[in-house]
């Protein structure tokens, strides 16, 4: 009879919140644990358009991944890229080494969905990773800089035109995020520019902006945007993205630099054979145990998950993420012990949206919070979520610093050259050559 | 007769310590200013080497440019790259537009001086930029993240071997930095990796380190570092890096993948006719109103300028070009009210070098400190000069964390793809491809 020396082995890809939780759960438990992920750092996602805002520094929301794992003796990292899901031999296939697993949770979240519509890939801004946020918030600096020494109106007006697509969360937080940014230091940072140029136009195709939230904070949403200047349009889609304009389904061409997509996710394309079912939008459909279907050891959770609850599917938020990773993590205990998977209960935290400074919204069970106490509540609850002692001080400092002084310490554009291919539109010299939005 | 509208027009090239000193003393004078700089914000140098390990964030030293000139109307700015000056015409050409000058101050500050050493242009890490000391701690940290997957023993040494060549200030602070990185955080991160593995060399022509410091101080500096377990290694010069080593004038060869190089720094190229004089150190020599000969419209200030005082050229240090830089802007002022230009004198106020926690030394006149007192005294200073309240902040808390919790918060790799023709050894996998150093 062979003799068993090591603990049944568990594979997490992503370092997401779902991953993360699934991970602490399994800690100090009869498993051997490995993260996988292509970044060794975690990044609080809520924070990111504020990171895009030159509001907090891309440090203060990304935390360590091996740091989380200290003084958990059971729980490995690998800083890889996870390619391909290889079932029959139970093996993942990284752009580095193969990974052995006897459980996988696939925890690889979402990626920003164009929907197919042309030129946004291309040319659209999107609001999905660190980079992303930097890449973004250079670009607007720039655009600022070149606006600031261009003697041409029309590509003036251009260069000042920020176009947002999408009113769901992403897209309502950046708009009063950006219109803060520029009716506060840009103002004074530009004298020779004339702000009555700037327009920040935020484009939904439905009725309504954050179709999650009640209908009393869907309006309070809306009226807030435009008291903070934002040219909020609905039932207005996007036909094509180009160079220099952005194109409405009814023909109009909207002259712009910057068009920042935040108008669909999908699920990150699952690194497996064809024998995972992938819905459309890239979930996978798991069993209420969050189980794949035939395959009991492999479990999906977040973003990538679609979870049936009651009547809907579960939304790509954080609180699914984190509920649904530990109740991953709980089922393969229970397997490992001999027991059945569990079916997953969520618990409906509600909702919130900050709009701008004083200004949000809250949907907790039947009740709505809006104006200054619910921005007092977003705050709190966002700080309590982030990951570290330090990242908290370090927010909390640049908030008070934003809120109080009417200042953003981080508007300015580092590296002055980013990644080749990026859409960043860096002004710094060494970057003109592919310099494709910012020029003409 | 022709009626003159406007001010006089000072350019200033470069927004180091001396653009920026010079461009304050000018303000609310009778002249137009403008600065032109590459890059939209101001760089502490003094704390670089902190970000290249994972100290302190990038944002924590960087100030934005156009903060300093809030409420300050008679000073623009200009993010360009300068490219020549055209003396004939007194123009500025830039990869942008051309400036005209009535008066000139080449603020250019200096660059990394290989020495022509081979290999070191293309394989050694500098520590000048913003970008270098971002790429270089993320390359440190890719190396911990290879050595912990790699199985062969002599790649793993080499991975683990940290090659510093030059014992000057940048050299030996750097050494100490990266000794307590290593030996503090980075030891909890990788339980998986032997620490005696570690070689951290700090090679050193001369036969003593921190020339420029008390004899006193440079005994005190060598040991201290040695305590820190870094191998000090005088009279010992480099003759060429390799992809895989460091190759030593006496043909030893020291297996590593990275090779920082910190021996040598020249003025930074300047953007002018062949008018103007260089010398071999890429410095121009000035007369002692800091005009250039023939051209008394222009000035060189800072790193760029060889001032001749009493019998020494004085050094490249914040203090001089700080100095320097007022005393351009009042020469300017001297000018144009009709008066002839002063002659510079420079206050020496001493030289200091921080170790490692605890650990520093001052040299102020006659009189030296060590140790904690030296230490402490380091800490204020630093603080005292960096511009900008909140970076002050923001420095104390990382300094807090890291001298009192032993842990630095921001060792992680971003962005994960630096641009390409870096030296940025990301482990991400989108960089795999030109992936030079770390792996093989």
């Amino acid at each position: 009879m062979e003799i068993k020396n090591s603990k049944p082995k568990v594979v997490i890809i992503g370092a997401g919140f779902g991953g993360l939780w699934a991970a602490r759960t399994l800690a100090h438990q009869p498993v051997d644990v490995v993260v996988v992920d292509r970044n060794n750092y975690h990044t609080f996602l809520a924070l990111l358009y504020q990171v895009a805002a030159a509001e907090l520094d891309a440090e203060d929301i990304a935390y360590p991944v091996r740091s989380v794992f200290w003084n958990k003796p059971n729980i490995d990292f690998i800083l890889a890229h996870a390619r391909r899901v290889d079932l029959q031999n139970n093996r993942i296939e990284t752009d580095g080494e193969t990974i052995h697993y006897d459980y996988l949770i696939l925890a690889n979240g979402s990626v920003t969905s164009t929907f197919g519509v042309p030129g946004v890939e291309e040319h659209a801004y999107f609001l999905k990773t660190l980079e992303e946020a930097v890449a973004l918030k250079n670009h607007i600096i720039c655009c600022f800089e070149a606006a600031s020494r261009e003697t041409g109106n029309d590509n003036k007006k251009a260069l000042l035109t920020f176009v947002i697509v999408g009113g769901g969360a992403t897209g309502v937080e950046y708009s009063g995020a950006l219109a803060e940014l520029i009716h506060g230091p840009l103002i004074r940072d530009y004298p020779t520019i004339d702000f009555a140029d700037v327009r920040i136009e935020l484009l939904e195709a439905a009725d309504h902006l954050v179709g999650h939230m009640p209908k009393t904070l869907r309006d309070y949403t809306a009226r807030q945007l435009r008291k903070m200047g934002v040219d909020v349009r609905l039932k207005t889609a996007v036909a094509e993205v180009t160079k220099d304009k952005a194109i409405l389904k009814d023909q109009e061409a909207i002259p712009t630099r910057t068009v920042i997509w935040t108008a669909g996710v999908r699920g990150e394309e699952l690194p497996a054979d064809s024998a995972i079912r992938v819905g459309r939008d890239g979930r996978v459909s798991v069993q209420d145990t969050l189980q794949v279907q035939d395959h009991p050891n492999i479990y999906v959770i977040g973003d990538l998950a679609a979870i049936q609850d009651d009547s809907r599917v579960l939304p790509m938020v954080a609180q699914v993420a984190i509920q649904s990773g530990v109740t991953a993590a709980k089922n393969i205990l229970l397997q490992v012990a001999g027991k059945s998977a569990a079916a997953f209960r969520y618990a409906d935290r509600g909702s919130m949206i900050a709009i701008g400074r004083k200004a949000a919204g809250v949907a907790i069970g039947k009740r709505t919070f809006k104006g200054f106490i619910a921005w007092i509540m977003w705050l709190i609850i966002h700080l309590f979520n982030l990951i570290g002692f330090r990242n908290r001080v370090m927010v909390l400092t640049n908030w008070a610093w934003d809120y109080l002084l009417y200042e953003r310490a981080v508007r300015y554009v580092f590296p002055s050259r980013m990644p080749s291919g990026s859409k960043a539109c860096a002004c710094a010299p060494a970057s003109h050559e592919d310099d494709k939005q910012c020029a003409d």
